[in-house]
């Protein structure tokens, strides 16, 4: 079923179009602009000089991150609500995403703070967002290293994430909006590229999926998302 | 290692003590306490002769819930903040999973308001709401069946939810808080009694897992799950 | 008009059958479910090592309470909104009756935190919620005690709540839900083992009531606030 | 012992010097400043054109009030947080007052709505919030009336507030701030020209008393309240 | 067209009636009541020991303010709800006109805290607010000079506000609620006694105003304020 | 002393580059990204088919607007926390300036809703705010045009914002951050092609200025405003 078209004219395992704007705002030690197709999102990421209550005197840091969207990201205007259920959710998940992609603890005692504002809204905010969350921390830590406020670049693994959904047991990658409205399951990959899941989310809204199909998720998603770090690592000259 | 004895004295792929107090209050048209070891969850099912706002007029149903922790269910005293960001992802799973079980499409233009408050929580507690709220919910349905508000029984698959880690490299079943501190991953699968999957998490906080490991936990999650659903169908002679 | 049956069969004078399920949870240093009809209340006693503001650094104690009702506890749901009006009234009122109970100032520089949730609401939850406070305290007390955390038991006396109503003319003691919603006048009492008042509430909601039918209703309430007692005294082994 | 004379001059058994300004603001159906020695209370009666949802299309009106402070009424300033617990539990006691006093039944379907705003308190403000309310209530009411929106004067019964305190055994009335910040124990009655009780409430923070240190209070009370009633009757001409 | 006469009987520019009620309350350090003509404003400055954040340890003060409405001070009655979008604006305006009239960086780490609440509101509540905290600010630190908490009264010069429209061409000063719902342009102007503006707000609702109106504008807003800085001095006998 | 030179090399009457870029978002009916120097702000104008309660049922329009900042638009962190006082102050300035640039009576009964996110700030962020909300609401108008919702173009008069300050006697127009944070006296001026002014806000912290210092004021910011209206009509076509 591979030649089957997408109403954007993708086949079934195709990205949309990604790219990233690096450096797209002055103040924030790192920032981007990622696109994926129609959506786009402005991830910043600030230094913090301090930590949340439980790290005080450890020594060691922290990566954390909120979520929102402009009122008009989409297609009727939401109200200005801020940390409403879903926004939590997903600011959850990005944070847990970036601490698991940096040796956060050897950023000494300080906090990466990252906000993903969503501008436009066609699909796949939260894996945008942690897409290209990975690229503005990663000049955030650039920057603390070129200040020498730390003296060693953390460890790392690249990783990025992505949306997949099952339609009438068809798999399709990358959702957009109208395809995720549809979709009969819902599924979210954070993975590395050493093909390590660092986060597995499938949800079904009233409807199922098999044990043999997730296999098969898990097999497009992990080509997608390799095709993702590849351009991370392309933008990033690593 | 399967010979493993935990803390507790469980082996690596064994349940705890489960059991149903139905019926446990005297207002909601349905009401359970679930245990699980020392967790205990009041779950009630209210009946509510209205829908969200996106459903008015549509003559269909829907089931949504609540979740919260009495101050004192820790072993710490929490403050009382309602709808704080972890509750909120919880609920927003089980309203999910419920509505994945029942036809409730089919309960005319009314909502199920599920309320799971946790009095003790040793683990599991999201968990053991979904567990514990497939009972309630089927007993609120019945009440609409027995008051002849609607006139046939919604089709519906049993569910249960259980929690699973790994630590390290060995799988465990049905964490409690001691272990779910522990573990390097942490997921929550909700499946039923198809062995098909509604809901499916796996988060690794600083730690990831491979495709293989997954492949693992579904056996091991589902083996959990048929013998909760085993449980419950006694409990609810179906 | 002694031989006068109420509705569950109680004469005028009879309180409703009392239980407490002394130790009903295991992390708080003190707990119990206290049952009095229907009625059903979980008190949770925390100590907690800090004190209000006004109390640093003068080497005395606090005893303060929480009030809230699980949205199901009644005949229809309930919104969760913890801190209405009436919770904070409530709260108030358990708060200055443990305190009158015991010498709190004898417990060096902590708080004794109570949370009364009332988990099935069928009239006179504020009286339950205070005499199971009693019990729950004093074992939290005597958990600091058994701990060498304090060396000496603060003095105490014993208290108990009851609730008392008027309906046309006739005293009424320990009122359920369905007879505190039909009552002229409703009164509150909290007296102590020495048949010394520590609260008084007498409210009149569309009505009024003279001095010589006040002194009634004392009368009656101290009857059943000394049977009360017997039984937490009991309980406790005291 | 009543020779005892207090701090400000008064016996024991002597109120502070009453005064009511009535029409005090020119927009509001009813209005009094009411001051009671430095305690100065501004009421305002308002009529609104509607009712509280559990009365709308039963024909009968309702009355209800909010109690709040400016926040230099006292000798420190205090932040605006309107509805905090003291204040809630003011306002629910002064409605409740009103309602007893009027037979807001016949208001037709509209709510006369109480705010009384404390600009200078030295003791006794929600006495004199009560006390005065009484005054402004009455103009409301008189205002619909004349208008002819009402065709029947509701049936009332005037009433007063009083604060009473219990210190080193000695009964005090009407107390000041000084002084109520140093009784043991601390009473508000509400009480009708009949000498009728509408609401009592006897707190002992951290003390106790008897029964028959009750009934002298009540006495007390008694005299106070009847003395404030003459001059509500005289200002309002009745 | 001098000789227009306004409903209430003032020439174009004539200023309402105006006078000060000092010492208006018995606790705040300064405080006054402000009439000008049906406008009322309870205006008290309360000296606190402590200062903003970003003042800590600067060793100079501050002044800020707040304001808020009685909820009957207009014809209809408003919610309580403190801090809405309009009350924050003007209060940052009270704030800052005062900080510009005394040198606040002699009065030691310490704030002077002005409340305005209106009783009254017959226009020009924010311009009768300013013109009366200069009164109660004044007399705040002068209780700080008695008291040798500071040594010396820092400079100031007198200031006060006034509100002016534009109705079909027509200047008028000093607006009264009725006027001020009528005119185009709305303006309000705060000067001092060296005839220097503090501060200027020009407003055109669905309307637009011209340079030259502009002009003449301020001329008769300098005109009026000169007379309040009289009367002011006058009170303070300065 | 026109020669003198900025130190972002302007003279002291020359604008920062701004451009436009229209139809920034692809779902609100009219977008644009307004750019001014460093100050960039996304500003969307949404169509709601509803008004605000006081214009139900007149057959006439609204235009209002909110804004916000992106939590990083400036040189360090901002929480997240919409309607704080400033923000509430500035959305009610472009509200009201829409309002007069547009015949917003003749919209039918429908509002445009105006958002202004910046996402970065250097200055002058009101200001862009409405010069670019122009822009969007034009095209929102051209919308409901285009797609016959009204059926004939309301009347309007462009209209541009521009800041102004005084920083030692000297006038500096359209202010970046650096220039804002150190002037004495800052002015905000809207106005249209006509030269009419819609609004003027003059604002001393901590400094007064005369009334011939404010004539200047207005022919300079007269002359920046001019050059704006004309950048808006070129890209606007009109």
């Amino acid at each position: 079923m591979s030649g089957k078209i997408r109403f954007d004219g993708r086949s079934f395992d195709e990205l949309r179009k990604t790219t990233f704007e690096r450096n797209f705002l002055k103040y924030p030690e790192g920032s981007v602009l990622i696109t994926q197709g129609s959506t786009k999102v402005i991830v910043t990421a600030s230094v913090l000089e301090s930590v949340p209550r439980f790290l005080v005197d450890t020594g060691t840091g922290w990566i954390t991150a909120e979520y929102s969207m402009l009122p008009r990201a989409t297609q009727t205007r939401n109200q200005r609500e801020p940390y409403r259920g879903r926004a939590v959710e997903i600011q959850r998940l990005i944070g847990r995403s970036l601490r698991a992609a940096f040796n956060y603890e050897r950023l000494g005692e300080r906090t990466i703070k990252v906000d993903c504002d969503v501008i436009q809204a066609d699909g796949g905010t939260r894996c945008a967002s942690i897409t290209g969350a990975f690229i503005a921390v990663f000049d955030a830590i650039n920057y603390l290293y070129n200040q020498q406020l730390i003296y060693e670049f953390p460890n790392y693994k690249v990783l990025a994430a992505i949306s997949l959904g099952i339609k009438d047991d068809q798999i399709l990658l990358d959702l957009n909006y109208n395809e995720d409205s549809k979709v009969d399951v819902d599924f979210n990959l954070v993975m590395n590229e050493d093909s390590e899941i660092i986060e597995l989310q499938g949800t079904a809204e009233g409807a199922t999926f098999s044990k043999k199909k997730l296999a098969e998720i898990i097999e497009l998603g992990e080509k997608g998302i390799l095709e993702l770090i590849k351009i991370q690592k392309k933008e990033l000259n690593i």
